[in-house]
Order: C-alpha cells, then structure tokens, then sequence
C-alpha cells in the first residue's frame, strides 16, 4: 500500500495461478497444460520465424491467425479477435462488452479470475450457485443483467452445458452480451462457435493452451458477430497495438492448421480421463462428470488441502482451492497414462 | 457501434500504429525499428527454448528477465517490472499509477499512445505545450497534478531532457509519479535509472523493441521503487498471469546479456543519425536536435505530407503525423547508411 498508488489498486486481490516450481521429476497435474508436446510443425514455424526479421513489429492485426482461426470454424476473419492468450481476451471482453449499468451474471464456482476483472475494470457481478450437483442451471440466469459469462464446460468442475441450453439462453437474453468461455471444449464438449451467426450478441473464447499445447505460447481468440470483435479491437488497440509476438503467431497458424496433430493429442487426453475417473472411483472417491482435461474429485473419509499435501510430498502436484463447497475437492489434470497411474498409486498409499 | 459496447468503446480513438505493409525493397523507414537483427545468441535462445517444454505455461514473474534487467542496471528484481512490450508496462503504470483525482502532465506534442490509455482508464489529463523550439521545459511541469509522464527523448520529435532536469523536476514534485518513458534512451541520451534510489516516485520505461532490435518480440520493463512495482504486479496479475511467452522470456534474456552486440548496433545508428542530419541539412530541411533513432525534419518550401507521398511512391516510407505544430515535418527513422542514402538521394529529386 503505497500513496502513490491509484484507488484501485488497494482495492484489487490479483488472481493466483497454479505454481510453476523448478523441481525435476514432478507430476504436474495442476494447471491443466497438455501432457504432449505441440506439433512438430509448430516448433518448425517457430524455427523458421527466429530471424533478423524479429528486429521488425509483428502485424498488428495478427491477420494470419485470424484466417486460421476462420478456416477452421467457417467463419469469416471479421468475426475473429486474437489476443495475448484468452485471459487477454477475457480482459478486453470484460472492459469493452460486460461493463454495464446492471451487474453481470456469473456462477458463484467459476473460473476466479472473473471477479478480479470485475474488480480491476469496475464491472459489477452477481453469483449465481451452482446446483447441488454442481451444474449450470440456464433457468437461473433468465433474469435482467449487464451480460453473461461462464466457462463451458465449467472450470475447476469440468461439467458441460449443452449447447441446446445455452440456445435457449441465447433466445432469451437478447439485451446483453454472453461470452461462452470454451478453454476446455476440444475434450469431449460440444461448442457454441456455431450459433454466433443467429445470435449477434454471442462471444465465444478459446485459448491453444489446452487443446494444441502451447501454453507456453500465450495465444488466445474470440469468435462472435463483427460488431462484438470491432469493440475488442477498439479495446486492444487503445492499450497494446501489438500483443502477439512474431513468434507466436507463426506458432498459432501452424497449430491451427495441424488438425491431426490436434485429434490424436485430444483423443488420447480424453481415453486417459475415462481410464483416470474409473480408478478413482475405485479409490471411492467421488468424481464430477467432466468433458475437460481435468477433473474434480473428493474422498468422502478425507480433508482436500490434507489430500493435496500429502501428494506434493511425494512429487505429485494437483490444484486445491480453499473456497466453499469445493474445499474438501481436488482439481486434478489429465496427464499421460503413465502420469495418472502415479497419481492413482500415490493416492492408494495415502488412503491406506 | 453497437448497443452490446460498453459505454468507454464509443469513447474510444485507438491509437494508430506505423503501417506494417508487406512489400519487397522497401526502405522502411516509418516505425523506428532497428536496421540491425538481433543478436545472433538471442536466435539460439529462442531456437532453444522451441521446445516441447511450449506445452507448459510460462513461468509468470519472467524472473529471469527481471534478473537480467537488475545487473545490467545494479537494482533488485524488486525494482524491475516485466510487460508484453512497453506498451503494455505505459497502460498498467496509467491504470495503477497515474490515475487519481488530479490531472496528469504530459506535453501537447508527445507519443500519441497516452491520450488514448487516459480515454480508456478514465484518467484526466492536462497537455503541456512544448516551447517554441519544441523542447520540454521542466518549469511548466512544477504545479499540482495527479502525475506526469513523458519520453526522453521525447518523441516524435527526438529531443532529450537533462537528467538534471529530470532531477529538479523529482525533487519538487514529491505527491505524484514521475513516469519517464525512455523507449529511445540509448541513442545518445542519459538515463534517470539512477535516479530511483532518491526519488520513489519515479518510473523509468524500457523496451526491447529499438536499441536490442527486438520489436518483433514484444518485451519492455520499468524500473522503479519496489512499491511502484507491487502496484504494477497487482495490476498485470487482475489482468493476465502470463503476458511473457517462453520464447520472448528466452530472447529477452539473451538480449540484455549481449553487451557487445548492443553496444555495435546503437553506435552504427548513432553514427548514421549524425552523417544523416547533415544530409537532411544540406537539403535545406530544418532537423530537431535529436538523441533518438529518428529525426523530426521539414524543408521550409514543401508540405509535410506531399513530401512523405513522393518518398512513398519511392518505394520509401516515413511517417508524417498531421497534428498541429508538427504537420510540416517527417519522422525518419535512422537506417543503415545505405537506407539514409536511398532516401536522401530520392529527397533531392522530389526537391529539385
């Protein structure tokens, strides 16, 4: 706390990431990066891209990217923004569509890093709970607001929305925007991208972190009506001109256009979530039906933060988050089967 | 416009960068990029750093970074913030810094970027004319305000401030910050970095994009009291965790190490900004003292933006900004010797 600092800084708890420690040998299953590597081909359009050339600015526009972007969901570049990874996407989404008179609706266990936009941009929320079952309820969000924001599927519960709903949604909340955050939709979801040409007022956000492995890479993009992409390019380009690197660019085409690469990385992603749920089920732990690369577990006989503890001491790390109803959880990522089955093994010794 | 932005979207007047145009031969002399390619050890750092490790998520403090940044300017890595080019360092120093109840400084001719963060973070801002012989006067700066910033040298106009200055203007100018953009400092210029023990007020931006020929990359830092910084850190962390990617982490690192390759490449600019004003002047232009990698020039007899059409149809692209008090002039950004030659050889045609 500083005098010189500007009101809202005081106000601001920054979102925490996932630790990225330094240690060898680790299990990290707690930040839902892919297990396998990115396409060859996007290390040699990196490659290619490591030149004299980086002495110049990149195109701001990153208009390669979004012709990639558009090629692959059949829409048109007009409809597509590319930012600096999607939390990126989700700032600009959150300053230039959510901010509003009323307050924006969100469920109350969600990605945490909504609120901490709300906070730095001055957008006002309301939380909407969860079911006991931890799903998205779309009934409880027909109601008056500045807009609408959930992943999908959900994060840290992994849960899927249909897409019926979120048309039904759509269909009646015509006032505002609904951003529809797709990080994990290539594990087994079914995504909205589809429905942007009927609703003009549909954002949907997708990131390579996940699905194409380049969470080393920092890209993300949003796909809606032009009209919503002119509000973020008018935003990004009132703060950053040129958020993504030559580098990254050159990565995002070639992951973009590598669709093999992609199915063979998500199908085997998805084969060793299946494999993973059933062996802690056996445990007799209680899993969330989740079509992300991760799921949320609990052991009905023990404390979640206890659970993760004893894990990281023997080199395995998953997510806890102390909030209410998912404390007793832990967030765990689908790594290699080789990854899970530590896991598993680990957890049989701590149960026994 | 659409009733699905934000009210602040409709506000906005983005910032307009130098075009990026993608044609063969062209002297490309309009964004003040560095004729010179980085330095061979950074295009192995980043050809190292391409990896499967891309699948994992960047480390979010860039430490390394922040290390690299403190020895080469003797502070701690608590003094050093770490952003996706200076732009970005600028827009969380005006959300987190600069905005308070007063007004903030900065000349009526400057980098056209600060307006535009002011109309998106809703900070209010008085312009400071520049004397007639377009210098900053520190005397018009001592008065109440919310902060100040300029760039020093300024730009566009390539001329510096005196770190003496800079020094009577911290020491009067105690309640808010002083935030010194020097994006073109190592072109012959004097750095206030030493100034930040004694004033904990002050901000010094850095980019990696001119002198380290890295505009390709995205990299810029400040430096400053570690209380500035924290201010900083909470802002980028309620905004993006991870602005870096691994590969603008490992080239970055890899620039600021290369002494050698630095220390060529700023002395070959400045030696041909030297031989190129006296060309410019022998054509009859007026030059602006400058200490930068550009010079601001006018020909007392042609417009501005006639002469800056010619060069274009050239095939040579300057920059011709048309505010008042500058609209008769060129930025020309420095080249290798061969490029100045180019474009002094078509300026004679154009004026003969």
């Amino acid at each position: 706390m500083s005098r010189y600092w500007s009101d809202v800084v005081s106000r601001l708890t920054p979102y925490v990431p996932g630790e990225q420690p330094r240690i060898a040998d680790l299990v990290k299953l707690n930040t839902n990066e892919s297990p396998y590597g990115p396409s060859p081909k996007v290390l040699q359009a990196i490659r290619e891209a490591t030149a004299d050339t980086l002495r110049l600015y990149p195109d701001p526009e990153a208009e390669q990217v979004k012709l990639a972007v558009a090629a692959r969901f059949g829409v048109a570049a007009q409809q597509v923004f590319v930012g600096n990874g999607s939390d990126e996407v989700l700032a600009f989404a959150f300053i230039g569509l959510l901010r509003h008179q009323q307050a924006i609706l969100f469920p109350d266990i969600t990605y945490s890093f909504y609120p901490v936009y709300c906070a730095l941009f001055g957008v006002e929320f309301v939380t909407v709970p969860l079911t006991d079952a931890f799903g998205i309820r779309i009934d409880d969000y027909l109601r008056p607001n500045g807009g609408v924001i959930f992943p999908n599927p959900n994060a840290p519960t992994g849960c899927p929305v249909a897409v019926a709903d979120i048309e039904r949604l759509l269909a009646r909340n015509r006032d505002s925007v609904v951003v529809i955050d797709e990080a994990y939709v290539d594990f087994g979801g079914e995504s909205s991208v589809r429905l942007i040409e009927r609703y003009p007022n549909l954002l949907v956000v997708h990131t390579l972190s996940k699905s194409r492995s380049l969470a080393g890479l920092r890209v993300g993009y949003a796909i809606g009506n032009a009209d919503l992409i002119e509000a973020l390019e008018r935003v990004k380009n009132s703060f950053n001109s040129y958020p993504l690197d030559r580098l990254a660019i050159a990565g995002a085409v070639a992951a973009l256009e590598d669709a093999e690469h992609f199915e063979k990385t998500r199908r085997a992603i998805i084969g060793s979530r299946e494999k993973l749920v059933q062996d802690l089920k056996k445990l007799g732990m209680t899993v969330l039906p989740s079509t992300a690369n991760f799921v949320l577990a609990r052991h009905p006989g023990r404390d979640g933060a206890e659970l993760a503890r004893a894990l990281r001491e023997r080199n395995i790390l998953v997510r806890h988050f102390s909030e209410p109803r998912i404390d007793q959880y832990l967030r765990i990522t689908v790594g290699t089967d080789a990854q899970c089955a530590a896991l598993i093994g680990a957890l049989r010794g701590i149960l026994a």
